[in-house]
């Protein structure tokens, strides 16, 4: 199942590597990366290899390089780079005969270690670690070191060349206008390198902790600066390099005395002791957000480890001016950009452990209002119309058109940045996720009020009238199921439309009444008043498509008459991406009744309750028949979807496949970065569709449904500023708090509801019984 | 000392790289390039190893990508790139078993052959075998083809993946602004880069000539247009694949579908076609520039043979619009800079064999003309200053300043582009030179003495009045030899300059005389009666540093005051260049009696009766004594001076040296690029030193050193507009000219003087007993 090899020892978590396997470098690269939300640095291997692809990604360093390209985020440069001399003799993984081989990462720490046997030419055997971590104690802090050993003990001679390599790319673009290096005190070397509105600095000092030093020289070359350091071992020494890396970006300079204060007193602790300090804080990450599974596999708690691991690692925890993007900062995929992923895939895991972080991911969607308002009126509607692709701004960063068609030359439209509405609803539901489960008022009054107000204005101006319906309808959009475009009242896009509207009716409703004076601020700046007319309008004649005869609701207005496709086991089962486009094209699967992804079925996992359960469970399974499941975002929605409905079958063999996206044994995928949206899917099957759990109308509803194989799963969630332990099995539910509860908290579980007041600690017994799996 | 071997087979002579080499990996992709003098493209293997750089030049196509670089030499879209996956298997010569391999560059025809034989891991062996060339007879087209065959004669499938890589980068910097690709007729892959006032466009097609096709796809990627074949071997046949590429800029754009056209009867025409058409084009160029020389070794052969190769390589056959870079079309080194080396080391040997082109690289220089009076106006000088590093234009391309200074973060002025004022001279020795061997007057009316009349009057004004001396002086120059700067009156300048001056004159004269309405003409734009004034003046005061009374000529005003640098030998005869500089900082090398490279000696090759013979043998080697040869330029200089002055030993030793400045088993030498200016001296050395030939004031001379291993050179030389035969011995001269002489030729060899008049045909015998060195 999982394609490496897992590791438990002394509290730690390892995923391993065994062996040399260059035709899965550019994956593990992906998969092994050092991220800590600031910073993210692929696991390339020291030495080089043919086919790497090393990458150094800062939160919110993008760049534009040419008109004809898209802002992206830079791959800055590399420190990871050794090349290593042994007696003379050059050590190249590719050539040099390599006895053994490992590389492995742990989940608990994000500590990388890469492992080396070569035997040299003339017969003596080396061996060599490489560490690293990027820290989350101080998130500009890069560590690395080197042992390198004879194993025959006997001396010998070491020479390691290192330094920053400022010649990376993204596949060939160049984003630095201008590079500059220095060396402080025959110590530190610094490169410098300007964006068009930012600039990066690497700052790094690599020592010698063991080993007699017999020459140091540095290098200037283009666009890199590197260090030549000879060391003598005799028989008993190994040589030991610690190789620190200080980096930042122009919005969070420090002057270069202090940023050469912190490298100095870094490598004057050296790698121990900053590795300790890292260490604190990610234990302090796991006691927060760690879940506790009874019965779990060692194979099952590592993926489920490493999606928490990568999304600690790619959460910017220090800023509001950076968000998630669709690889996190593991790779160049998707240009580093920030899609609806992040508010419906990623959102929730940090809503209910880290809310204050959650408040930041929005924060960031306000921040980007006026592109947003751009877009809006660039298509001509009113309020905002938030980016399909966002990168540091609100603009809108989707290209227009992609490359050519290169059969006929003619520029391809990108309709996803266009038609693609459903992501300005998509954040409006985070926002009312979050207001829900911390009553942040301040966050409202300040920014979240005005976003729903734009996002709600935009629905209400963009949907038309349909004589025929006699009805608001919304026309010629991409739902979530990118296997249909162009289509007419989309059940997803209508029914979140209509959520956001009412809900920001909702908030201007309660404004008028606790807030007058903010209300009637607002209503200067955005004709409330008119507005309100506008969304009452809008929801009485909002066309949401309700279940037919069959109970199905239908995905939107042609997708029921179209037929379907035949066969489509074959794409199921297919280990190809995507295969069912060498068979058709694009526009017969258009008119078939065929999904790429989840769509009606994401909606009912944000809406446990907007239809009956019975028709929650025949359109689940309905839908999941006609999905292939080609995107990475399908399987978690999905395997979600099943436990909810109790379709335990259904629900691990999807689990288990989203458990597995990034870790599969296909070389191909996760090359150009891990996929983040599956890794905070898998958060979200297990709490809101196995543990049963959803938080809506100040009710915490809880309904477990835990795979057999499992006896109880326990977890902490921060809800309505309350840390609560959970312990569900299938047949109990054992809440508890700390503290005394800071408001009353009503619970159902199962089918009984409780108030609790004051102190909360409580086990629940279910009494259902628990529903089989019917598919 | 070659460090590659030599085979001569069937009229072929093969420089070859036997085994696996990554050590010279850089340096054998420079040395085996091929080039036609409008395309350069490094000899990288076809299958991908750790440490290459692959490089594709196209003469013209500059660009500048940011404010802080320099214009450079675009590292064009790669096609010599394949993916071979043989039954299954990927082949990657760093980790399947190589049985086998040898790389080689025939020197006759420029075509580079690549041989392996790999074992698979299941035991079959399989041989590849890669052919290119860049055509001589269309010099867009560039060719290859790869056959893949199983020695075992068992049936196999082989997948070829090749196509354009857009990605390439110079040393980490983009230049292409927006890359589109296309395929045509699923048949031509196109990509399509723009620079920013230039565009390069690359269409390739890859057929398969023998083996079964069984699947054909067309991939793309980022700025990577790739196609995919799928070839069934039975157990007779090999796969064999041919990829032929046409490459244009937007300059000499033709319509997308005659390119195509061009491409698609190529493709038609095959390799073997394809390449008998550039044979012949080669033949002819053998037939007019090669050597015979009987008693040469081959490794000497070689390494002539290799120089003229490149030089062939490096010249724009096609235009006047470009020039000849210092590493030619083989590297990025020097950012395809053109500099002096063009004029006074490359220009004679393309003079004196095909002076239609030397005329385009003169007129190269007129073009410019607008960017060196830029210059000159921009130091506060009248007239012409022409740049010390051009590119495209004649703007100065040196920059004003380098890296800052890693240790103190300060900028390090680049002082080549401001001081070194000699090229201006040089330019005008070029053009003088060219005007005395073909008297193109027509060339001399539209640009030659407009080039010679701003030179001029760049002399005129940047000379300053010496109260001392009673004399004008030219101050704070660098003179050839870079290991002196800031100093004033170097002799190689002063000289050069008055020699400038005085052609001028002498073409303002004359024109006065032959063509008055021209020079009325010029004296409207150029004011020359005045000039002429100003120039009159030069020439009686300019001091011109005459021998002393050791007879030494000093190289500049102090450089005899200062001391010698002791142990002189150490450094001279170490492996490392620029050695001196480890144990000296550059201020104490300049203030020394050392130098790096010719400079007095230069000014006695380019004038070889400056003085007295006896004066030109104690220079020659006064200053060889003090000269540690650290510039690629200085061994084939010295050498083609001792050889005039028949000091043999050193002439011979130098030779040696000077033949194997790109071919030597230095793997860090060359690797961006070989030495243009070396390859020229080669040439130059054989002729105007071994041979002794110097043509000038309508003499020919002729006095012959040639080392005693050699009986006899022969060669043709076109003087006047007539092709002579030569063939020297130390005793002998032999002239002759297959047609009637269109105008009389004075021909002095060794003591004796003679005239003809209507025919060519003599045996001169050289009475004079030939010189024995005397060192």
């Amino acid at each position: 199942m999982i394609h490496y090899e897992t590791d438990r020892q002394e509290g730690r978590l390892w995923l391993k590597e065994s062996g040399f396997s260059p035709d899965f470098e550019l994956k593990t690269e992906s998969v092994f990366a050092q991220c800590n939300g600031y910073m993210g640095v692929r696991a390339a291997h020291p030495l080089s290899l043919v086919n790497e692809n090393r990458g150094m990604f800062l939160s919110g360093a993008f760049n534009r390089a040419y008109e004809d390209e898209v802002t992206e985020l830079v791959n800055c440069p590399d420190v990871t780079w050794m090349g290593l001399i042994v007696n003379g003799e050059e050590i190249c993984p590719d050539r040099t005969e390599l006895v053994s081989c490992e590389r492995k990462l742990d989940l608990m720490t994000g500590e990388l270690q890469i492992n080396y046997q070569f035997r040299l030419s003339l017969g003596r055997l080396i061996q060599i670690q490489n560490r690293r971590f990027a820290s989350r104690d101080d998130r500009h802090l890069f560590v690395q070191d080197f042992k390198v050993s004879f194993l025959d003990e006997k001396a010998g001679e070491i020479r390691l060349k290192t330094g920053i390599n400022g010649q990376e790319t993204n596949s060939g673009v160049s984003h630095f206008n201008k590079v500059d290096c220095r060396v402080y005190d025959r110590e530190r070397m610094e490169m410098r390198g300007e964006l068009k509105d930012n600039s990066v600095t690497v700052l790094t000092q690599c020592s010698v902790k063991s080993g007699t030093l017999r020459t140091k020289d540095f290098k200037l070359c283009r666009r890199g600066i590197y260090e030549s350091l000879t060391v003598a071992v005799d028989r008993k020494t190994e040589a030991v390099f610690e190789k620190i890396t200080y980096m930042n970006q122009m919005e969070d300079e420090e002057k270069q005395k202090e940023r050469e204060n912190i490298l100095a007193n870094a490598s004057k602790s050296g790698y121990d002791i900053l590795f300790q300090k890292h260490e604190r804080v990610m234990r302090d990450f796991w006691s927060r957000s760690g879940l506790k599974i009874e019965g779990i596999s060692q194979e099952e708690e590592a993926a489920i480890r490493f999606a928490q691991y990568h999304i600690q690692g790619m959460t910017p925890w220090h800023t509001d001016k950076s968000s998630i993007a669709a690889k996190g900062l593991t790779g160049e995929g998707y240009k580093g950009h920030v899609f609806w992923d992040t508010e419906i895939f990623l959102f929730p895991s940090l809503l209910y452990t880290y809310p204050e972080t959650a408040r930041n991911l929005l924060k960031f969607r306000y921040l980007g209002l006026e592109g947003a308002r751009k877009k809006a009126r660039d298509y001509g509607f009113a309020g905002a119309m938030f980016p399909w692709e966002a990168a540091k701004t609100g603009e809108e960063e989707t290209p227009l058109y992609a490359a050519l068609n290169i059969y006929t030359g003619k520029a391809n439209k990108v309709w996803s940045g266009i038609k693609e509405y459903h992501v300005t609803a998509d954040i409006v539901y985070a926002l009312n996720q979050y207001y829900e489960a911390t009553k942040d008022q301040e966050f409202m009054n300040q920014y979240g009020y005005e976003m729903a107000f734009e996002a709600a204005q935009f629905w209400a101006t963009c949907a038309r009238w349909d004589e025929k319906k006699e009805k608001f309808g919304i026309y010629d959009v991409i739902g979530p199921d990118e296997y249909t475009e162009h289509i007419d009242n989309n059940a997803y896009t209508n029914y979140m439309a209509a959520y956001c509207v009412k809900i920001a009716y909702a908030y201007a409703e309660d404004l008028k009444k606790q807030n007058p004076r903010l209300y009637m601020s607002m209503d200067r700046k955005f004709q409330l008043q008119r507005r309100m007319r506008d969304w009452e309008s809008f929801l009485k004649n909002i066309y949401l498509p309700s279940p037919g005869e069959d109970g199905i609701i239908p995905q939107d207005d042609t997708f029921l008459s179209k037929p379907c496709l035949e066969n489509i086991e074959k794409y199921k089962k297919s280990q190809i991406k995507q295969a069912v486009l060498l068979d058709y094209s694009r526009d017969e699967i258009v008119n078939m009744q065929v999904l790429k992804q989840a769509d009606v079925v994401m909606l009912l996992n944000l809406f446990p309750h907007l239809v009956g359960e019975e028709y929650v469970r025949k359109n689940v399974l309905f839908y999941e028949k006609r999905t292939i499941h080609d995107s990475s975002l399908s399987y978690c929605a999905h395997a979600q979807a099943c436990a909810v409905i109790g379709a335990m079958d259904l629900a691990e063999e999807f689990f288990d496949k989203c458990l597995v996206v990034d870790l599969d044994d296909n070389p191909y995928d996760s090359t150009d970065g891990i996929h983040s949206a599956s890794l905070g899917g898998i958060w979200n099957c297990l709490i809101f569709g196995f543990a049963g759990v959803h938080y809506e109308g100040d009710v915490l509803y809880i309904q477990p449904h835990i795979p057999d194989r499992w006896q109880s799963m326990e977890f902490q969630l921060t809800v309505a500023g309350q840390d609560i332990r959970f312990k569900v099995t299938n047949k109990t539910v054992e809440l508890h708090t700390e503290e005394l509860l800071s408001c009353p908290l009503r619970v159902k579980a199962g089918e009984q509801e409780y108030l609790f007041k004051d102190s909360l600690k409580a086990v629940i017994s279910l009494e259902m019984e628990r529903q089989k799996e019917v598919v």
